[in-house]
């Protein structure tokens, strides 16, 4: 079973309307999109580059774009960076992608947090690579468990979301972090550092990148400027750094119509707006979340989320019956068991708090509740 | 060597500006992209979708885009199609790069003309397809050739520009592809119809894919309406349709927003419209390429190209060596060489009256013979 469907795509499948409580998406809140700023942007790109806003895209992406996202990157994410070592992809997702097909092949090592994201192991397991679950707490992944797995299955890479984890909502503890570099520069693994949620919160602890400049770094605007833009981009150096920019050039997907506008986006600073107004949402809406989870279903969070848009539930009874039942109440959630690592564990849910306005949480929680106790 | 640069992007690169004739690039006419119309669309479809024009895609691609392509494919490539078997891509180099993932690994024998487009077989070498190429002549591949050489290394996959190919320009004649398709019949063999120029000449013969629905059909709206927004799609049902869906999962590259617009575009009828300037600009300029090569360098043209962008010539000195000169008189075109299968022919070039000014057309081969026989 190397192709399957996401269970984000198949729960949102079961409800196609009629949703009221949408605990499913990992999408952005729409009330944080700028959608008028895309519209200013379309207007100031179309009148000074013309047509060059839908000419071919360059390799490796737009140079304007890659040199503005340096000072983002390095503002918004403490990560120091030369332009010439960003690469441009159509969104996170698309980098993983890539990624996967140039360092991984059948049976190469992937040691990956456990749970894990279902969707961005999926073109991993499609190159045939052997997932290793690394057990989790609320400190992130356990490294002392990691070195242990390391020493029996050998050297390999690691792929990471450490701060503001999908779907647990944890964050690596500093003290973590450094022990994962060091294990990293120990046995000579190589890891991906998946980050998505980093600039949405204040206070989210460093990112590994910024620690050690080995580290592969991926991040996206999606969650910023609006996930259909599809731009992402990754972090890297040396020959990593030039197959990738190869290999993108197998599909050249990043529209340059979006890379344009992304670019005009960051250089009028609208991420910068739309990451302040993140930072007083979010937490509000994870602290909901978690508040009306300890109200009415006080044993159900199986760790405590730091930040991001997750937490991670024990539904007590198969998740995707509940899901059924819950779809005939308005509500939605990815139930939990393919973001696990040869582990069923049918009874567990992912919520997110990405795109649900916050005055629903609670009734939402309170509806879910109702169904889980009867 | 399963990643190299493709000679496109190295001849743009050794010029990065002062060129003056571009043979050089694939992309369309600027004179033909419908920018104007492209603002518009955004207008319409922001004012009518609001942030849906920036939400996550969905799997397969946009429903509305999908339906009005059914109807704009059976009526600009008189291909009849369900819509839910159309899977909206990245552009036609994504479609081929998923294509390839899915059908090949190392070692499946994957037929093409020779010479091929060099962009599109290179993710089918990185997966480690062994190509075989399929000699070629003013009627495209020779399909007796073909099969014995299918005799030879036994079933595997077609893949073909049987329309205005790139980079000969020729067409495949009636009864070849009758031919073609009865020999994939006999032996097993799926076709990759690559076609991306038939909607931009009057007249230019059947698809495939209209002749026979076993066939795989890769289109694009990038010549039409801006190779930038990344629009393509495959035409196909089944199990591989179904694959197909589920692997786009793994980077779901194509942007919700320029699918938004490539679908305003289509259902106002701008497509309609630039096929219509096309059908008049196109085979002119490329009558004009011919009659200045046939004045200029009568013996250049290796094959006589029916439709399409290109012409192939024969440089009789190293085309790399003839290029660096050429960039001097700002001229720009592609050194041939690796167009070809397992042959060495540095003599030879494309040439692409794509994007060069019509009325730069005679004098550019008039500076290209000046420094060829020289």
């Amino acid at each position: 079973m190397r192709l399957y469907w996401s269970p984000v795509e198949l729960a949102s499948r079961l409800a196609r309307r009629g949703v009221r409580y949408n605990f499913a998406s990992g999408a952005p809140d729409p009330g944080l999109l700028p959608i008028n700023e895309i519209r200013r942007s379309f207007e100031r790109i179309y009148e000074k580059y013309g047509a060059a806003v839908i000419a071919y895209p360059g390799a490796g992406g737009l140079r304007e774009l890659r040199i503005e996202l340096s000072r983002y990157i390095n503002k918004a994410l403490n990560i120091r960076v030369d332009w010439r070592n960003i690469i441009i992809t159509a969104g996170a997702q698309h980098a993983i992608k890539i990624l996967s097909q140039l360092l991984m092949r059948r049976r190469t090592i992937v040691y990956v947090e456990n749970p894990t994201f279902v969707e961005t192991i999926a073109p991993m397991k499609f190159q045939g690579a052997r997932l290793i679950g690394i057990p989790m707490d609320d400190e992130g992944m356990n490294t002392h468990k990691l070195e242990n797995l390391v020493r029996n299955y050998g050297p390999g890479i690691v792929y990471t979301v450490p701060n503001c984890h999908n779907p647990t909502g944890v964050s690596l503890s500093s003290d973590r972090k450094r022990h994962l570099l060091e294990i990293a520069e120990k046995h000579g693994l190589k890891i991906i550092e998946d980050d998505p949620y980093t600039s949405l919160y204040p206070n989210t602890g460093q990112t590994l990148k910024s620690m050690n400049n080995d580290v592969i770094y991926v991040g996206t605007l999606s969650k910023i400027l609006g996930p259909g833009l599809r731009i992402g981009f990754v972090i890297t150096s040396g020959k990593l750094r030039n197959d990738l920019e190869k290999i993108e050039q197998h599909d050249f997907a990043a529209s340059t119509l979006t890379q344009y506008l992304v670019y005009d986006l960051l250089r009028r600073g609208v991420a910068y707006d739309v990451i302040q107004k993140a930072h007083e949402l979010y937490p509000r809406k994870l602290r909901e979340l978690i508040e009306s989870l300890d109200e009415y279903l006080p044993s159900a969070l199986m760790y405590r989320p730091s930040c991001g848009f997750y937490a991670f539930i024990n539904t007590k009874a198969n998740a995707w019956n509940l899901l059924r039942r819950g779809i005939k109440q308005g509500i939605l959630f990815v139930p939990g068991n393919k973001f696990f690592i040869n582990e069923n564990r049918p009874n567990t849910a992912r919520l997110s708090i990405g795109s649900i306005g916050i005055n629903l949480i609670r009734d939402g929680i309170k509806v879910l509740s109702v169904i889980m106790n009867n």
